[in-house]
């Protein structure tokens, strides 16, 4: 059952409660870590070879190819539910609208005689999509990964998802990676298909930057290969928390906060509220929607372990605990939600209103559902085209400019014992 | 002595030669990461006891307090050459200018009736910045790590470094944080001063990333530590590629490379060019300028381990090889330079021209000079204000769009298996 937390008996609860979800997911290392840095190493080394061993060992599945054949796609698209594909075709629409204003010029500063200065954009060229198998596999999760970084102008997405026991790949992930636009598709899961993307091997092209979720031994394995190529972030479980006023319909907060409970036994759904009306009914609603959804047990878990109803005493305090709860999503559930906007400092999506739920964002507005978790949202920012592009500088000087400048320059070299950039200067003006 | 690649005798010696860069600074592991491992682990647990224990360790100092006071930080300012803290005035308000240039707006989109979508951008609120010490410490470096995080509106900017063994911090090293506006300023170097910055100490405030350059222990540390904060980048040694044809002076380009040189015996220069003629002048000039620098044994082993002259056919050719090396400043010394922008793909930073020397942007220009390195050009930008703003996206539909899609989001949260989503929408029109 979920905890309710009245802050007028004093604030130290609350901060205890803030400090457990904020260490909710902390990654743990030891074990895991060196089985994980085994399979890289050993798919480093051995490329496909090793690739086909491990997906027999963790896959149950003895493959020939691991590489998914146009023919594979296009048969999976055909026997797709046409309603399924008309919905997803539609939210790709809207992911790729949305992520088009995203995009940025590449610039030049021109205001100084004989100076050009600028920034220059281009997108990374080769990009990896992880994508989890497993019991429900994900659709949305290929859209909001591939969409982006074909806005973004990425010329090869490689997407790699563990097949299941007989060698297929879920018919709904093949449709989406055909309406996304993902250029091939390969069979490996786990630690082994991060390898694959960041190594390369005889099948598989190496990539730039892996993005995507993943259980732990992916969560583990991105953080090994980060460096040697980029990684979007290290996800964690889901979050909720809704901010919501004496106005807000207790039904609907309910429902809102169980579609994060029911991710994961370790998602996080919180509700601040400064009603306390308003949070005896959630209470109540919570255990009248839980008893009929099919995930039930999973629910329960979380709002018992993960849940907490915070009653504050006002506005400006269930903002406060909101900024340094820093949720992946909030839903202001309030009269007036935009006019809360400039207060909020760390969040990764806000829902305004009443019937902007967080299911919406999941799947359909067009706004990226990859965002920070864990209090990142604190220094993460949702996926994104930046992800996909990368700036050079751009600096000119005239000789008349450089002249002006170079004792400075000089004075500066010199401070910093740097001999030969002085003489860079130097030489140029003997 | 540097080696010529004459790639008239085939293309395989430079594929060659180019993996051989692209492999020049694989970080190792094991021990080293075993007792940065250890350290981090102390200072998290001991906080400030631990950080003075280190310091008197590794450098030498037993510290009273760790805090540097605004009495040594006007000490130092005073006491600086005038002419330095003119330069470095002029150099930070450049480094300003250009990066204010980089701030972006938050965003709505509003061209759909009862929807609006949009972006928000707030500062990341704490930044911690590492500064080397030791023997030739950069002011610099100071300089364009903190302005940035200042224009983009970082509220607490902490700044570490370590203590010399009378435990005073380089003067120009303090003149340069106050010039770039950090807000405090900690005695602690190394993996000891990264741990304070990520878990926070009695005296040192936690921040939410940190950047700044540093020896093989602070880049393990920040690579531990990523995820519990966002960090910059691993930055590896300096690199410069210089991409020449005929009408470049031998002497500018022989200098700009020992200006690459002379960083360390890791750093890398390379010239591609077309003109056969100018490789064996540059050669000589070389060897004629190292002679009189005072950074002479570095600039040799330098040259002789990771510099290479490289001849290409012909300018495509040429390019070719500068984005697979993807250097980290590249100088385009050519009669056109600007016409060839649009064939760089992967660069830190361009240099336009004859008067646009690497020492130009690493000082003065205004373009920061902490930029990827070791290829990590074709997936990592320079450091820029992006690298201190966050991004939360923004959701809105009224009750008259959500009802209008709401089948096409419960079909996909249904394909997902995930029926709390469905519900979340359901609930709101029974």
């Amino acid at each position: 059952m979920i905890k309710i937390i009245n802050t007028t008996n004093g604030t130290e609860e609350v901060q205890k409660e803030i400090e457990a979800l904020l260490n909710r997911s902390q990654l743990e290392f030891g074990e895991v870590n060196r089985s994980v840095e085994d399979i890289i190493t050993k798919v480093r080394d051995e490329k496909d070879k090793a690739i086909i061993e491990f997906t027999e060992k963790f896959d149950g599945v003895k493959l020939d190819s691991i590489e998914v054949t146009e023919q594979e796609i296009e048969d999976a698209y055909n026997s797709c539910d046409p309603e399924l594909i008309a919905a997803l075709e539609e939210a790709a629409e809207n992911v790729r609208e949305y992520h088009q204003k995203q995009l940025s010029n590449s610039w030049i500063q021109n205001d100084k005689k004989g100076i050009m200065l600028g920034q220059i954009y281009n997108p990374v060229e080769k990009v990896g999509i992880y994508v989890p198998g497993g019991t429900a596999p994900y659709p949305s999760t290929v859209l909001m990964n591939a969409v982006p970084a074909k806005v973004a102008g990425v010329s090869e997405i490689i997407m790699v998802t563990p097949p299941s026991k007989d060698g297929s790949v879920n018919k709904n992930i093949l449709a989406a990676a055909k309406i996304a636009g993902v250029d091939r598709i390969f069979k490996a899961g786990g630690a082994q298909g991060i390898a694959a993307l960041a190594f390369g091997t005889e099948s598989v092209p190496k990539v730039y930057k892996i993005v995507g979720p993943g259980n732990i031994y992916v969560a583990i394995a991105k953080r090994i290969v980060y460096g040697y190529v980029d990684i979007d972030m290290i996800a964690g479980p889901s979050e909720i928390l809704v901010l919501a006023d004496e106005t807000a319909n207790p039904e609907y907060v309910a429902a809102d906060m169980l579609s994060q409970a029911e991710h994961d036994t370790l998602a996080s759904s919180i509700l601040v509220t400064t009603s306390e009306e308003l949070a005896y009914k959630v209470k109540e609603e919570l255990a009248v929607q839980t008893a009929s959804l099919s995930r039930k047990d999973i629910i329960e878990k979380s709002l018992a372990d993960f849940g907490a109803i915070i009653i504050a005493k006002d506005m400006d305090e269930a903002i406060s605990y909101t900024n340094e709860i820093a949720p992946e999503h909030l839903e202001l559930i309030v009269k007036s939600p935009f006019e809360m906007i400039s207060s909020i400092k760390n969040a990764g999506a806000i829902f305004l209103g009443a019937y902007s739920p967080e299911p919406l964002g999941d799947y359909f507005a067009g706004p990226n559902h990859t965002l920070p978790t864990s209090s990142t949202a604190k220094f993460y920012s949702p996926l994104g085209v930046d992800d996909f592009v990368k700036k050079s500088s751009l600096i000119f000087y005239d000789r008349e400019r450089l002249e002006e400048k170079k004792d400075q320059i000089i004075k500066i070299a010199e401070a910093e014992g740097l001999t030969a950039h002085a003489n860079s200067i130097k030489v140029r003006f003997k």
